[in-house]
């Protein structure tokens, strides 16, 4: 088959084989998206080699489930070990054993096939498309904040940065009813935001910054920015919450006195459940098709790959089958 | 009066002026503690100038209270404007306009006089020696951890350092019935540690850090080290909390990709009430003189200063009455 993979460097290989793995579903890949997990990946991020891709929609080609096979699907991209307490208790995304995939010790979804255990995946209604059901992973993720931070209707609460990710969870926080401001770079992007619920929109800018210091119950980083965590503090009202929201490979400066006087909490958030993050795709109450730049085919992963790392670029697909 | 100020440098005053404020007490200082926020202000943190100081024992010389001129007090750090929503609940510790015992825009403890609202002073009880009063503060400031942060006796807690803080967080946690970890760099100090309630005690090393890994529910920074954070984030098990105890100049490397993908809590923790602390000490269960490493008069401020930035130091005590 056909497939992406990273070694150091991102080739296209086209006789790679087919990822099969004892007692899991093969899955035919329809379409998936470009994160920028991936883009770090490319980097070094996690030490990642193999095929990346973790946010996908497929079609069932083999399983010890023959119902499920034909049936399109979408996937939580953590596989636990199946043994220890967190497994036991259903919650693989902390197994200190686990594989994920397209980011640790497991091929992922930008190749024609992909395996992942048959608990993992969730069958996509057939009103969803392919191209909405590809954002339920990164949604889902998104979702995962109001799960780990309280926020409610009377909960002020900044998001810093304005690419995808952002976007998703102006969504995601939507759904609270609290009140959202978006500071990004991107005049475009912050408008898209507006149209998501967000309700006031910035330009970053140093004088806005101070105006605005101390001010948010909640700071979301969703930059991807070293610079984004510290904007982050400064925002916050002092015994505050940030989120931190993006991985990226390197370290970040943290001024940790800051967060000492002020009292301040930083929640790491990575997955979610899929099932919430489904359900508000699947009422049509939100488009995310709008978050799509480009759609590019298997074939041209890599420029795909520069495309998506460029700054206007929102989120590329690679249309597989 | 005398007075050790710090403007770029520290050097003894022979003739301050008193430290009058309108409507404040005045208090004459028997005994007062070198803390490391005090030799990090020394260093430029705060961007503080003034007299430092801010753990005392004094005696009320002057109140607009005038029946509380005599007695012996301790006082709470942290002066609010009285008019915000914090102050009014009766919390100035995060009021945007505070002032700050010898921390910030305000004169603090290394001198003869002090002076602070009468609000902040708590009388100390008779049977409670000036040597153990002064650790209020820092005591205080220890129980604030088990006040942000939820710690029962099914915890599993370390401790990152082996310093005057770190003992005081010790006698705090002891109070939980949590299990208790201190990894430290000096034996004699981790010995006090276990004296004080620790259940074990480790010496810092690479390989003992591997084989803890991801082992603790809480991990507390209270190293004053940079490295600190590190370990303490590596201890920490997948949905663990870190706390922030030591604030110091300058910024802080973050592995911020650790703390999303085992989606860590990080807080900062800062003052705390002073009840608690003076009601452990006045039980005798405790006794914080072995923490005391030098006495020294107020003329011999620099010298102390220098014995209490040795690594082998713990509390200097300034005896200033």
């Amino acid at each position: 088959m056909k497939a992406l993979r990273f070694d150091g460097k991102l080739q296209l290989v086209r006789d790679a084989a087919l990822p099969r793995r004892k007692d899991e579903a093969l899955v035919q890949v329809i379409c998936a998206g470009i994160c920028n997990t991936d883009l770090e990946i490319v980097k070094g991020y996690a030490g990642f080699s193999g095929t990346p891709g973790h946010e996908f929609v497929g079609r069932v080609a083999e399983s010890p489930d023959t119902s499920s096979i034909g049936r399109r699907v979408v996937g939580e991209i953590n596989a636990g070990c199946g043994k220890c307490a967190l497994c036991r208790e259903g919650d693989p995304r902390h197994c200190a054993d686990r594989t994920v995939l397209g980011i640790k010790g497991r091929d992922g979804a930008f190749a024609e096939f992909l395996s992942l255990p048959t608990s993992n995946l969730i069958e996509v209604p057939d009103g969803v498309s392919d191209e909405t059901a590809v954002f339920v992973e990164p949604l889902a993720a998104a979702f995962n904040i109001i799960e780990q931070v309280r926020i409610g209707s009377s909960s002020d609460v900044v998001v810093v940065g304005d690419g995808k990710l952002a976007q998703l969870i102006v969504v995601a926080l939507a759904q609270t009813g609290c009140a959202i401001t978006v500071i990004g770079k991107h005049t475009e992007k912050l408008e898209l935001a507006r149209g998501f619920g967000a309700h006031r929109i910035a330009l970053h800018a140093t004088d806005l910054e101070a105006e605005w210091q101390g001010r948010f119950d909640v700071a979301i980083e969703a930059s991807g920015s070293a610079r984004g965590l510290a904007t982050a503090l400064r925002l916050c009202k002092p015994r505050g919450t940030i989120v931190l929201k993006s991985t990226h490979h390197g370290l970040t400066s943290l001024d940790s006195s800051v967060v000492v006087v002020n009292e301040l909490t930083i929640v790491g958030c990575r997955c979610g459940r899929f099932a919430p993050a489904l359900a508000l795709i699947e009422s049509g109450r939100v488009d995310l098709t709008k978050l799509i730049s480009l759609r590019m085919p298997l074939e041209d992963g890599i420029l795909a790959f520069e495309q998506a790392s460029l700054p206007k670029t929102m989120k590329v697909l690679l249309q597989i089958a």
